[in-house]
């Protein structure tokens, strides 16, 4: 078993609420054991430029409730290129890091797959995208806090929206993924959800609206993956086929910020005291995801190998439901 | 002085959170002083369609949380023509209405001024507009519920911007006023707001953002009216100029939306529950107003004769603390 | 495979925020198969008092976002007397109710367990409960809500524990179970955490606090299970070991209500939804249970011979990371 | 007209939601005219211990979202000794401190007269207390937030309350004042309020209760300013008169915590900036005071002779909208 005296961390990729948790509990836990930590700062982009900083149980007091990431975050597009790799596996080295725990998404997680693949360095990954579109976790981290941040604000627009007589179009994030538009469209009983998995339909969509318009149905709200479609031409589609008068929100990065629920906070903790425990067991080149309630590792090289798809059972869910 | 037996109530013109609030309170203080309520639906429509509720005591209950209007609105542009109003003022005369209560907008308060003006129908106009664009208040219902909001959005923008470098526009409702733009701007303190009542000079603009990021400073927020500019024109200078990659929200109705504030409720309240006095009192063809913390009365016509504008000073405020 | 026609719901014992998510989905699952559904109101109280409505798909509409439950709920005592169950099973029949959904807690679903063994009537029940306490699902309805409540609460008292010298005891629900405690206590960091599984010496406990205190540490939040110990007593230990001043929250029903997460308006729509169907594939006498974020039922016989117990890894996580 | 080179601030007694907004608002106006700012830690108690930091532009970023006071705050009872009030002001002058901010409640706007009065200090009063107790000023720093805070919470009590019958009480922060008490049970239509500034009835009280539920009414919420009685004694009345079960919520300090909302945020940037202008003006001795939604002064003497009184008006609308 390896001897592990200074880890490393980095939050890489788009940011997501319960980062700085994990970074926190990383810290935590390998403090404890007597572990050194360090974080770079701006994901892969601090462990080519050497720009780190120390933590230790005190620094990290006080970040767990904050929205992004205390270690900033970059994507790093050169970090495709082998020989930038190579560089950072020869800082990791230098700098004397027998451990690098990887909080990101896919995109960052392959970048330390190949690291411990090309380079044989002892890394971990912590699943982190608000798309929820990494595989083999039931969750990741920040998916909660995005969820209810979409939700809360798509309930304000059902207030206004029992008020007068319009169709309301609300875009959200999710580029391949149209998890988030589902399940927030599900939680707040929108009358419309249209996603990159599904093709749309637009007469029969409207068609429908239209339809329960008249049955006196006064709400309208249609929620939309930007993957799928922009509002804007969601809207237009309204007017031009049933003469809807529509209004338009983009909620756009306010999705990333905002304090982490307790769920993110509480799933962020144990993925981070899992992750040094995992390292110091060896299981070098795993994600560690959540699998029944439990934290368990999986290869890097099964997860990347997958790709995520929506539950059919969640869609049939919805419709019964909307 | 007038008996009052029977008085009616409309919202109209945009919902704004409180509404209810007032609802309540017109009704709850009428049936303390065994004075019928009725509610017509969907503003002066229905006034002209006969279209309304009784309201009670009970039946009241429970709605001052809830965000819109259960009364909706409509906005009814029929109304600038006498005919119409003639038809109104006839309705509630044969409805036996001795006092309206309208609550609303400019336009709103319009409709009312002229029915007391033309037919002597005994008005008194409540101020609601998130816009805070009625003059003689200080605030009017829906303001504080609004900002909030808008706040609250934004708030959850800084985390995120904090772990980027980019700039983030968001877009804010205020068609001929800068005022949610510039409070809400203040009150996250925003790098720049962009309102109807001050030109903007993007060059000036670009160049002191790119200062400011050369100085080390990381977040880039920019607030801006609809009324001034849409968020997309705003994004187009600073990729042009600065070549700063930026992200879009627009927050649109949400900004309508939610159970309003304890500001709002208060607000709301006590200007439903002095309406009905004033009513009482013989002061007709006014609008409640808030000043000095008191409700007073204010002849609409002085009311619409006026336009608020922004007070000076607050702009310098904002643009020495941001 | 019996015809199921008419459904009856309940919602019994403590309310949970959710509820109302369930009955929803309960109801427009069944509508959409063109089952009947009727409410019960007050748990089984409603049952025995034939006090019920009929549910349909748009009475269910615009009740998901709101906490408590419409059904109301009561605790019914005598439901422990078989004569009792007798002449609820009675009355169901009367009904021609052929299938009975029990929302609710251990005490609940016990009662649902004997309606079944006793007189054959096919329930199906869905685990709600804020204390976590359900045996065999990952999460009951309205724990996710819950935490998310004393998480606020006690985040804003950190706020001002950082500005003062002081120990802040809150105490939260949990009669027999820490899980809120536990949990919300990680979730902010809280110093202590008092839970009915673990025995507190009080003369360690102020002395590690004494000595954190002693090395800089501002902050000192105790969360305490009311299970455990009351929050007074709690500060009285404080007070007259180490002479520290305390200020004391009991959070109280708060917990219980709120408008429900994404979390448990997902979990209870999706539990909702699987109820109907796993009666209709006639799986009676069983709980719709959360598993590997799958619905799947598990027989009441067993969930109710068992008792969920703390994960004691959860404990040393808190430990660890406090 | 006094040069003003070095300011110096305190935020004092008990802490409230924008102090952090108002020392960021001083600090920035001071900075954009080349004056230096020092902040005391801990009010009086840094002032006597020259225990300070150096406060700039950039210090101040980030802090006015956050709940409480970053330069945290102390009760120093041994101010009122005059020979340690001597040893404040030689401090000040030793530091070469030209004006003094001091952000407080009554005591600690005490402490600012008196430094002035007796050793000629240029001090400014920033009126900041969650009971709004303070006279001369329409709203005081933190009133606002905390109420807010209150009413979410008691919004809460008020679903599970309609899913049983029981009554729940809670208490609010407020020893002299029922200002929080009478505001926050406005805000949410409680069914009673107890506050010191009226005697309470509780024959009375329970009788009215009584009656209510006998005619339907299913919550019942009563709210009880600590400084009135506390919230077991007023349960003890109810179980004892009419045999009601009761639920009690104590919300102690969470009501000074909290992010600011846009309201506080507004009002003490508001007030900080106008007090460094006000110093710049000579004005010293005195308080920065909202009056008709201006900033004005009013000498420190006068605010501090007199009393708050609650406007008999508010608790006649309680009455009638309850």
């Amino acid at each position: 078993m390896p001897e592990i005296k200074k880890i490393g961390i980095i939050t890489s990729g788009g940011d997501a609420p319960g980062m700085n948790a994990a970074v926190r509990a990383v810290t935590r836990t390998a403090a404890s054991k007597n572990i050194e930590v360090i974080g770079f700062y701006k994901g892969y982009a601090g462990i080519l430029d050497k720009d780190f900083v120390e933590l230790s149980y005190s620094s990290v007091g006080g970040i767990m409730e904050k929205g992004g990431t205390i270690l900033r975050t970059a994507r790093v597009p050169e970090f495709k290129n082998p020989e930038i790799r190579a560089e950072a596996a020869r800082n990791l080295k230098d700098l004397k890091v027998d451990g690098l725990v990887v909080i990101g998404g896919e995109g960052s997680l392959t970048g330390a797959k190949l690291l411990f693949e090309e380079h044989n360095i002892p890394v971990i990954g912590i699943p982190a995208s608000i798309d929820n579109d990494i595989p083999d976790t039931d969750m990741a981290i920040g998916v909660d806090t995005c969820l209810n941040t979409a939700v809360d604000a798509m309930q304000k627009l059902k207030d206004t929206a029992s008020s007068h007589e319009r169709a309301f179009i609300v875009e959200v994030m999710g580029r391949g993924s149209g998890y988030i538009a589902l399940m927030s469209g599900l939680s707040v009983g929108a009358e419309a959800v249209i996603i990159p998995e599904v093709p749309v339909d637009y007469n029969e969509l409207t068609d429908r609206i239209w339809q329960e318009r008249k049955r006196g149905k006064i709400n309208c709200i249609v929620v939309v993956a930007e993957g799928a479609a922009s509002a804007y031409s969601v809207a237009r589609h309204f007017e031009n086929k049933i003469g809807y008068e529509t209004r338009i929100t983009i909620l756009g990065h306010i999705q990333r910020g905002g304090s982490p629920t307790a769920f993110d906070r509480i799933l962020a903790s144990r993925m981070g005291y899992s992750a040094v425990n995992f390292l110091l067991e060896g299981k070098f080149g795993t994600m560690v995801a959540l699998e029944k309630g439990q934290t368990v590792t999986v290869p890097l090289e099964k997860v990347l190998s997958e790709k995520k798809v929506l539950d059919p059972k969640l869609i049939d869910l919805v419709n019964t439901l909307s």
